[in-house]
């Protein structure tokens, strides 16, 4: 049998991260490839004790069909919990459970994209997001990524074009790959930007609780008025990312038919971690969780940081972020990085190569992403050396 | 903001059932409508004691990303289950575990159909994959059902047309809808006509495991030799459906792609789901536990269609399933069947009307669909006698 498969599958290939995520089973590999959360900071004890005492009290809520938008207790929980700083949840928002908020990414372009229409997306970006973008049929516009968010002139250039992008998709806090966070001015100006040209953003801020440094910055969606933004907040870095759960907050014209899209997918997400979730949150001081986790994610990153000054080559550059769990380096011109890379595994060293999160990842890239929530101090240490060794060879 | 949706998901409405189940909240409403599993056969006991050791031992096993084929030890004791009387996994075939069964549809229609694309379907069907495979662009040939599955000329013709379709959608046992179990010598007969075409079939076997009368029937799956048919197994109606979990079995290089489509949708299955799974199935006799699920629907079928007998109209017709949870019932031309389920709503009792369940929705239809899973045995009795004597108004 030969499988003919759709146009906009066929071009989206299996994700280089994944690939590298199978690689981590091998125990002498020390990966700075990954974007696990840090495992020491999922809160065991207290989810054991919900997750028991529902058994105890209700095991039908959790085991029994549940309804597509979500479980109500988890969705006020969360709300509250999303609206503490800020408000991200508009008179005309409708509110969706997701598993995971890479639904949102598939949901969002499954609705809104015919094949060809645009995506614009910073330069490089979440691999999984441009996945979800091209497997729906976009087409990807990348914008160049600054210190300070994306290049304003490239972006405006795209939105006054011939043919008007769906959406454009941001993650203002500690991207990934980059570590960049954006800055409120240029929020400010992408959000004038896009009124001014009626195109949507779609927000993806999984890493915003993990801010270890310098003060939080308002979303883009606090800011909006009329309904242009859709937000992705997850739960994944924050509480644990194998119990696939995320919130997504939108227009309820625009949450209506993702809905219809989460019904024809998943029907709902697993009923047991929306349920466990909300009696977390309900009952946890997230304040002092936070702090503990940002404390873990700071010390880590630190230490990362202070080993790079210490082992990479003085011609070597990278970002220093925020908060979130990545660094995004720069090799200088004279070093290949595909070919750096590949020896950094051969020493036992793994890191993602930076063309994997281009709109075009065959463009020539000087740059990887390493990873610092995931290795032990003592990992960290060493891989930074070898990595250093081989900038040096 | 006005929002310009998709070509392929304007045309999907929010499930008819699902808006039905919405109602069921209303506590004085007698639903036939739903579909849920009787919750009085969940393993409460056994899923609770099983969650709390996995938390005491390996809790980060279910807290971190996992990978999107599925969890090793779950694949391993599904494929052990599902293949204990037949074989359902081909040398040449992929498994993959989903959040639920309707993933598989819409991830095969997604990897498999362009917008216009035929899928094949039993008219009626369910309407969560037909909702899925609309919401990929295919266009839906419905295949007229008859006492033993689908009229296999009109497929023939289907088959042999222009345009050829990407794949039959088939539920062979205890349909939903119908109720309907498609006979060993049809299954044989709809395999080598799809032999013949080379058009994939998606099997969806739900309800399998739920047969109370007569011998189990041959999957189409165990007899295909060559990788046109791809399994879809759910572990909603045997264990829990709140927990979101079914295995895809097809053809590697199809799976290898619907792997991708996963990967940009949800990235993998709840954790938990699939590791409290995995050790259900290893530890329990399954052949036990589904005797005393089949003895609990097999008394509830009984029930409704004792109760049937005795009170509707003698001109009305009905399914008498072999499993499974619904009986569907053709009203007389007398009776106008949309005002007759609307009747039945004001007067608290929800069935589903069936012209939800085809391809076109428009076709004037003399059918509803009745559940019995779900209701206790007075309601059963209560409901019954309700709609009974509207026929008889």
């Amino acid at each position: 049998m030969n499988f003919e498969f759709s146009n906009r599958i066929s071009g989206v290939k299996a994700s280089a991260i994944r690939e590298i995520l199978k690689m981590m089973n091998d125990p002498e590999i020390i990966s700075f490839g990954g974007g696990n959360p840090a495992s020491e900071t999922f809160p065991v004890e207290q989810l054991k004790r919900i997750s028991d005492d529902i058994f105890n009290t209700c095991p039908n809520s959790i085991l029994e069909y549940g309804i597509t938008e979500g479980d109500g207790s988890f969705k006020k929980a969360a709300i509250e919990f999303l609206s503490r700083h800020e408000t991200v949840v508009k008179d005309y928002d409708g509110v969706m459970v997701t598993s995971g908020s890479q639904q949102i990414m598939d949901f969002l372009s499954k609705c809104l994209c015919n094949e060809g229409d645009l995506v614009v997306c910073e330069n490089p970006s979440f691999l999984g997001a441009l996945n979800a973008f091209k497997s729906n049929g976009a087409k990807l516009v990348g914008i160049d990524m600054e210190d300070d968010g994306i290049n304003l002139e490239q972006l405006e250039a795209v939105l006054s074009g011939v043919q008007k992008p769906k959406f454009i998709y941001l993650i203002p806090n500690f991207q990934n790959p980059t570590g960049i966070t954006t800055s409120l001015e240029k929020r400010q100006a992408i959000y004038t930007l896009a009124k001014k040209y009626q195109v949507l953003i779609l927000e993806d801020n999984p890493y915003g609780d993990l801010r270890f440094r310098n003060d939080a910055i308002p979303s883009i969606k606090s800011l909006d008025d009329e309904g242009l933004v859709v937000y992705a907040a997850s739960f994944s870095k924050i509480i644990a990312p194998g119990m696939r759960v995320a919130v997504m907050i939108g227009h309820q014209d625009l949450l209506a038919k993702c809905t219809v899209a989460k019904q024809t997918n998943d029907v709902h997400t697993n009923a047991w971690a929306q349920s466990v979730m909300a009696r977390f949150l309900n009952e946890t001081d997230m304040e002092v969780h936070l702090k503990k986790l940002q404390a873990v994610y700071e010390q880590k990153c630190n230490l990362m940081l202070e080993e790079m000054k210490k082992q990479f080559s003085p011609d070597c550059k990278w970002t220093i972020p925020d908060g979130g769990m990545f660094i995004w380096v720069t090799l200088p011109e004279r070093i290949d990085m595909p070919e750096f890379v590949k020896r950094a595994v051969e020493h036992k060293v793994a890191v993602v190569p930076g063309n994997a999160f281009y709109d075009d990842d065959n463009k020539p890239c000087q740059s990887f992403r390493m990873n610092f929530s995931t290795p032990t101090n003592e990992q960290i240490i060493k891989g930074v050396a070898i990595l250093g060794a081989l900038m040096h060879d």
